[in-house]
């Protein structure tokens, strides 16, 4: 077997990607072998294919490093820039692929604090700003069969476009949050607001990626949700806002299709009364559908 | 022209590629659009190609991470990851096609100090420790015209394998280190040691990577060059020692066969004493042929 000093082909243009990995061929664990060889070949494609010059290379060794000096325990910027390359959507289809299930989205960094539990119906707006919205859905398995006792995990930014962590000083602690369990026909129901758009963070190398590509740094509007059911498989999502700006440029690339809801206002004045809601109030029905264990 | 809000296509795993690339429509430099749209290309297939796992996605956002934070102004840890996946060598080869010249290889990280003016004949050996060795050798053009006034700027690692800046308290200041001028036929010659293999940094990730795939991290015996002559592309290069541990299996890729040669003992008391040298000494030949400009 070829040991760490054994004899190997020298290196040259032409071989460069077998080459190195042949130098992998000891490793262990066949997993990390399949991967780094995997990535040295598409690498090696890649700057074949692009004649990558000298100071490109420089540079991208510069923006890898400044990347990863940006980071630090409540930053993220390899993730970010993960994002912005569509691996991170790319990466989280291909594990959670939904055929006849509600597909899933990114996870993003928000679900940093446990959503408060709560009774169906609660209003997740502590601060009551903004325009309000009421939630309904039902949570099934694959062939409409409601899974009672489901939970239902929802996260949102608020009118601004904020996150409670983000705005310590202004928002209430937990607000925009709630972790709710299914009645028994899997139904939930919560009272909230439209959340708004807002940017990823743009002050780092990331920002920078973006600006020199003339691509914005926004996310269209939208609500995270975590629904479980036991002997179901978790699905991590969004619901979008058909009427947000970026629906159709989301700087991540987490908007799909199957996940995009109108908000329609409902003028009623009764209902709206009894919700404790100014008329009109705009309302949104949310479906969910988990696909077995 | 798609503005940066304009309708775009939703992500799908089929067409994620081309849904990032479509983002990147709007670059206004071509070059870098064409970079980041073939980069994206190669990290999807990639990660397509090995169903990359959501935790195997994570170790490598944090790899990436603890790459960018062990680097500063002494070490660039993402440079020697860029090494030992062959990618130096590749992009430093790719921008070096020597047809009929003399084969280029990597700088390295040890051309910090500028190389001090010594005459020909001169002991860049200041502390004298070591094999002693004479090296000699020509530049000319690619078809064999000496290059008068060439210049000859070597650096080395000593009998232990560390250059005079990784061991200031126990190597003379610019040991091991010259500029030479070539004379009226392009000849040189200098006196040195015989350096030893020594092994790349792997106090950090790229260490951890090379002991997970069973990789040693030595670079084979080399003596560092870089030649020049008025009207003529400049080389990097290196000379290797041909009998060196690792010389087939260099943790960077570095070695080409064309740079290769014997260090052959002589035995020769006259010429040992002429040069200064205990008998018997090595000595090296090494022709360098630079193409027009
Ligand atoms: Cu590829
Ligand atoms: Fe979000
Ligand atoms: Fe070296």
């Amino acid at each position: 077997s070829a040991g760490p000093t054994a004899a190997r082909e020298l290196f040259t243009e032409e071989r460069s990607a077998e080459v190195v990995a042949a130098s992998l061929a000891d490793t262990p664990d066949p997993r990390l072998r399949e991967l780094l060889t995997a990535l040295t070949r598409h690498l090696h494609e890649f700057v074949k294919e692009v004649q990558l010059t000298e100071s490109e290379w420089a540079t991208a060794i510069d923006f890898l490093t400044r990347t990863g000096q940006m980071c630090n325990e409540v930053r993220q910027e390899f993730i970010l820039l993960s994002d912005v390359l569509g691996i991170s959507m790319l990466v989280e289809t291909i594990n959670h692929r939904a055929a006849g299930g509600t597909e899933s989205t990114v996870l993003g960094p928000f679900h940093m604090v446990e959503s408060p539990e709560r009774d169906l119906g609660a209003d997740i707006a502590l601060d009551g700003k903004g325009q309000h919205c009421l939630v309904t859905g039902q949570v099934t398995d694959q062939h409409g069969n409601p899974l009672p006792g489901a939970t239902i995990d929802v996260w949102q930014a608020n009118e601004d476009g904020f996150y409670d962590v983000q705005q310590p000083e202004l928002q209430p602690e937990r607000n925009l949050r709630g972790l709710f369990t299914a009645d028994d026909n899997g139904r939930f129901w919560f009272r909230s607001i439209v959340p708004r758009y807002y940017p990823i963070p743009t002050d780092g190398p990331v920002g920078s990626l973006l600006e020199a590509t003339a691509r914005h740094p926004f996310r269209p509007a939208h609500l995270h949700f975590i629904v479980t059911a036991p002997g179901h498989r978790p699905v991590t999502t969004h619901l979008f806002v058909d009427d947000s700006p970026y629906i159709d440029s989301d700087a991540v690339f987490g908007v799909k299709e199957s996940l995009v809801r109108d908000f329609p206002e409902v003028d009623d004045p009764e209902r709206a009364a009894e919700l404790g809601f100014p008329n009109p109030y705009r309302t949104v029905h949310f479906d969910v559908a988990l696909l077995p264990l």
